[in-house]
């Protein structure tokens, strides 16, 4: 295994960093990792928000679900999946752009996602831990004014980096499923119920907790995640922003 | 500068390939990467589909605008975006699920896309080569029907990848847009007419094309992409799959 397997291996989400700066040397390599990504057409179809101001990042820790460790990364980046500039372009040009759809809103998170990984990735390889916060999604209308978004601009995620605390660092990574149903030949397969079991025991077990009550654990899952009010509040969000692409 | 900034910084997309397949040891390395990356509160809400059939690869190389070269490449991934299994699992444990809404249609495609890119960082450690494949979004009913998606399950991005050959190896990369329009500072900024100008000013020169004229070369680039078929396609098929996760 080489070493950027290795390190891709290794990485995993971390929340809560030293008290100690990234240097303006650091945070250019990691922005221009971003910037090397492939990229739509190269048409570059994100803004990267440097998040630099306290105030500003204490009021979005509040926004994405009251996590206040957002407000003590040392940087706050978000991503912003960006058509903005290319409609205002075609503008400037005189192209009489059509207003841009769904399918140019999605191109432009996938660009945005792709810059924002590898900026992970290139974090990591300094020994900087990194988090996704998919919570910048939620409360639109008070992010949209927070980041003076324009109506062709839509948060894909907000990444926060940091040096990690000793004890982020020994955290044991989760347990991903097994390949076999997360990777399909060809088609798709819905799983059935027996499947479905298996593929959370086989989980369970990798993370020594074989004797899991699986179905108290995702009637749990369910309520704390799927069903919170945070997670409803991010569809009304994500339908907001993608309202502005639809043209019906 | 560390060898995973230098991966990162050489990396640029490849579409034509040797005819030597990538071996099954490689390959388990390229999808291990996606596993390996960060997912949403670890749900993975992604379906990769391994494209082995010679055939489907021909059919999907017309769905996504007619592009011989994507049924040349020796691996052809489909990232899925899927809420479909998380949903059936609360279904399965009788959590008495909402249906998803546009907000999990988001994450699930950043869960996708993310994986998606740690497998290309994973394949370029290989010198394998990789590209990314927009259109697969297109034509919503046929690819559908090829890949028998459910409802709470559409394509993120496809992504090719094999040897490159020779040419493309010593293809120049792209110029990027320089940092100053693209990372902002707390806020967004809409571009001005004079910095539009610039932004694309220097990035011609930065490609030795200084003379270059701005207005002819962004009126053919919105005609043959933002105004194309494919792209009107493209936002069509958007809708249609959005659409499942909009209970309105």
């Amino acid at each position: 295994m080489n070493d950027v397997l290795k390190q891709i291996k290794n990485r995993k989400s971390m929340r809560m960093f030293e008290n100690k700066p990234i240097t303006d040397e650091l945070k250019k390599e990691i922005l221009n990792a971003a910037f090397e990504a492939p990229t739509a057409g190269c048409m570059m179809l994100y803004t990267i928000l440097d998040i630099t101001d306290e105030i500003l990042k204490e009021k979005l820790a509040v926004t994405c679900d009251n996590q206040p460790f957002i407000a003590k990364a040392p940087l706050v980046l978000i991503f912003l999946a960006d058509y903005q500039r290319w409609y205002d372009a075609f503008s400037f040009e005189d192209c009489n752009p059509r207003e841009p759809g769904e399918g140019d809103a999605l191109l432009a998170c996938a660009d945005a996602i792709i810059a924002a990984q590898n900026t992970v990735v290139a974090a990591e390889s300094f020994g900087i831990g990194s988090c996704y916060i998919g919570d910048i999604i939620e409360n639109c209308e008070t992010v949209r004014a927070l980041l003076e978004l324009p109506d062709y601009v839509l948060p894909a995620a907000m990444v926060v980096y940091g040096y990690p605390v000793e004890a982020q660092k020994n955290r044991k990574k989760p347990a991903r499923f097994e390949k076999e149903y997360v990777v399909l030949e060809n088609k798709y397969h819905r799983v059935t119920k027996d499947e479905h079991l298996a593929m959370h025991h086989t989980r369970n077990e990798k993370m020594g907790l074989a004797n899991k009550d699986i179905n108290a654990d995702i009637k749990a899952f369910c309520k704390r995640k799927y069903m919170s009010d945070f997670a409803l509040e991010m569809n009304r969000s994500a339908s907001e922003y993608l309202k502005k692409f639809r043209s019906e």
